[in-house]
């Protein structure tokens, strides 16, 4: 039994028609929480380094940018849009294995979809493949080879990219087979680059790449034929424990996309339920900075290990710090993108109470609880525990949520009738004759014009 | 103590002169080896594959591909080099960590070199410090990071191209920094690929991707600060085990160069010393495939787990099976890039007697040890003992034998009179004003001008 042949046997031959209804709605969910997500997200310095180091190394410009002017062949393409939808660590996470799972698989089908006539058909359903591909093998291998330090939406990603462009591609078994075998061998992705430019690259190079293999197994590039199950493939060499029937069981009937969530605030989505405590305290409390003593966190352990940043200076840090989050919702009463920046990590304000915040982990508490307790000048003590974070599987965001989502963050890079024909082409995916019309609608030139 | 700035600092700030003379003349050895070895290879039908499918996405062909007509741009032609040169698994060996060490750093090398103006000093240089971050790197993972699957000539091979190029880009020591953070992050490469072409494709990409991280660190993307030491960095995740001191100690004295080692067979190294002594017993009895009845082989262990194939097809499976080696020595009495084809694999002969070779592990001994007993039709009974297997680091290969191989390798792609001049390039490489040059005398094209 071949994990890697069964998946790739599935890829090949999956039927549009087999995929119910609410799974095809919550892929439009996620396309539409992944396309406002990548414009805020296009106009980060992070993106403009990428084009501007590797444009001279690009090919034939066939390929727009989600969000920008400038095109490049569809693989720099691939790299940019993962970088444009993590920079801001705003899109999706499917709890069970904590990947990020569109952006990996998105970016690449967008690249693609701009430079070859693709029906928004055929999109979606490579989407959904590719999705699953990359949330299976995510689930195989979790929690052992997340907790090890790999980024796991970096390493499962390329898979996804690999099996979607590889179905819109039309490849046999064989050749994906080689495909997924191509994607193993590229996994990669470390969670020490969490808070540089480095984690958004693991995304876009997992898009690149596994696009990359997709057309290297096209034209027969051969690799090994059990590159995800075999004794050296990917799960043994990058998991000490997995288990490999999480990649085929229910394959076809159970879908890994009714489990996608999308966060309301941009960062470590363990961060999330601190934050909405402290908003809460804001509002409830009119709180300023200056009335605060101290703020003292009960946690998940999990956020210690995944955001215990205190002394920062920059916006990406202030991702993965749960002071900087308690930080800006008790100062601010939001953490939206502008919470997020260098100058919002700075600020005085800010600044104060983050340095006053403290955290223990507590093993009764679930990534989506946190206990929040804040001092006061007055001497008064105020508490506020969130027990079912928002955004989370159980209070997710609505679609009219989602809606608002994409238009503040599409802002960043379109003017307002812009957003409005993006964001009806997005939830209208499957209808589209030809997805590169959504491609258009996010590129600011082409609006122009 | 940081050892990834360590080592960034080292490779910003050494000085040729400091480089002593054995080991630039190592380092001359290297090359000549390496690019012997990418010609025969320049012809695989990897490489063709690899150019056709990926031509569409290079950008402007600035930069020539060892032993071919076409040119694509840099990382592209990296890409092809370092296929090249591995494909054949002809290529070096550096015995105390397994790695193949030239290929991903030279293979980046020429193709920056065919495209920027490089003196052959500053060439080689550059050559010394990314084989020393290379191959320094890997000393520190292994033997625990090749035991549990991965290929270390893709993981530290990124690495020593990532430092190589940004030396000859002349980064500042933050910018080396996050090019080696960049690197770790895409370290990649998996053992499972063996028999395939994705085995070579892993030095291609290390070359390809450690130049373009030296690149994005150029224009300021930035990495984790701590990509090898890190507690999710290179070393934690992907090895059990580690000793980070073998990245820092006595650098700049001590040179991992003088430890390389030069294959006379084109396939996996621990096949070598079985080889050898079916050679030698087929030269002592004049035998023939009608005469063997049985062949037995006491082999170190790892044998057996890096090439126990047997029912093989393919010559690239032939590389990586210990009984197709001892078939081809004793049946043709030489083990050169005619045995390993397709059609070696399968010359009756040769399967006939493969059939018969049975293999034990002796943990008595060495991987440069065998011992062959081969039986005959007639009775009799043949031993040999190999102790040092010839081009092992006792038993190197001279600098005349080194031409020798270097001709018959790239008569592959190559007429004579541009043998010669190549040839004489590479010896003299220390003195080229233009890396250029030897570049442009692998080219056939440029050859017939």
């Amino acid at each position: 039994m071949s994990e890697t042949k069964t998946l790739a046997s599935y890829i090949v031959n999956a039927r549009f028609e087999d995929i119910p209804d609410d799974v095809r709605h919550e892929a439009a969910r996620s396309l539409v929480n992944f396309m406002g997500v990548a414009l805020a997200g296009s106009v980060d310095p992070a993106v403009d380094i990428a084009i501007r180091a590797l444009t001279p190394f690009s090919g034939k410009p066939t390929a727009a940018i989600l969000g920008r002017v400038e095109r490049l062949d569809p693989l720099h393409a691939s790299l940019m849009n993962g970088i444009s939808s993590h920079v801001d660590d705003f899109d999706d996470t499917t709890p069970q294995n904590y990947i990020h799972p569109t952006s990996p698989v998105a970016s690449a089908m967008f690249a693609y979809a701009s430079a070859n006539r693709v029906t928004g058909r055929d999109f979606l359903h490579a989407f959904v493949l590719g999705f699953e591909a990359e949330s299976r093998i995510g689930n195989a291998v979790y929690p052992a080879h997340y907790d090890v330090g790999w980024h796991i939406t970096g390493t499962a990603g390329i898979f996804g990219a690999a099996a979607a462009i590889g179905r819109l591609r039309g490849l046999s078994e064989q050749q994906m087979v080689w495909a997924l075998g191509l994607a193993a061998t590229q996994a990669a992705g470390l969670r020490e680059m969490f808070g540089s430019m480095g984690k958004a690259f693991h995304p876009g190079r997992a898009a690149q790449n596994g696009y990359a293999s997709a057309i290297l197994a096209e034209s027969g590039f051969t690799a090994g034929e059990r590159g995800i199950e075999g004794p050296r493939g990917f799960a043994a060499v990058q998991s000490a424990k997995y288990d490999l029937t999480e990649v085929t069981r229910e394959l076809g009937t159970d879908f890994n996309l009714r489990r996608n969530t999308y966060k309301p605030y941009p960062c470590g989505i363990v961060n999330h339920p601190t934050i909405e405590s402290c908003i809460e305290l804001h509002h409830a409390h009119q709180l300023r900075a200056g009335d605060i003593v101290a703020v003292r966190l009960r946690v998940a352990p999990l956020v210690l290990d995944l955001c215990n940043q205190q002394n920062i200076t920059r916006g990406l840090q202030g991702k993965f710090s749960v002071y900087h989050g308690a930080a800006v919702g008790l100062v601010r009463g939001q953490a939206g993108l502008d919470e997020y920046t260098d100058a919002a990590v700075n600020d005085p304000a800010v600044t104060r109470v983050r340095e006053r915040v403290t955290a223990s982990g507590d093993p009764g508490l679930t990534e989506d609880q946190a206990h929040v307790e804040v001092e006061l000048a007055d001497g008064r003590r105020l508490t506020w525990f969130v027990e079912q974070s928002l955004g989370n599987i159980h209070r997710p965001l609505s679609d009219r949520q989602l809606d608002e989502k994409f238009r503040r963050s599409a802002a960043r890079a379109l003017p307002p009738d812009a957003i409005d024909i993006a964001l009806d082409r997005c939830w209208r995916i499957a209808e589209l004759e030809n997805v590169g019309t959504l491609v258009d609608a996010t590129v600011p030139a082409v609006q122009r014009a």
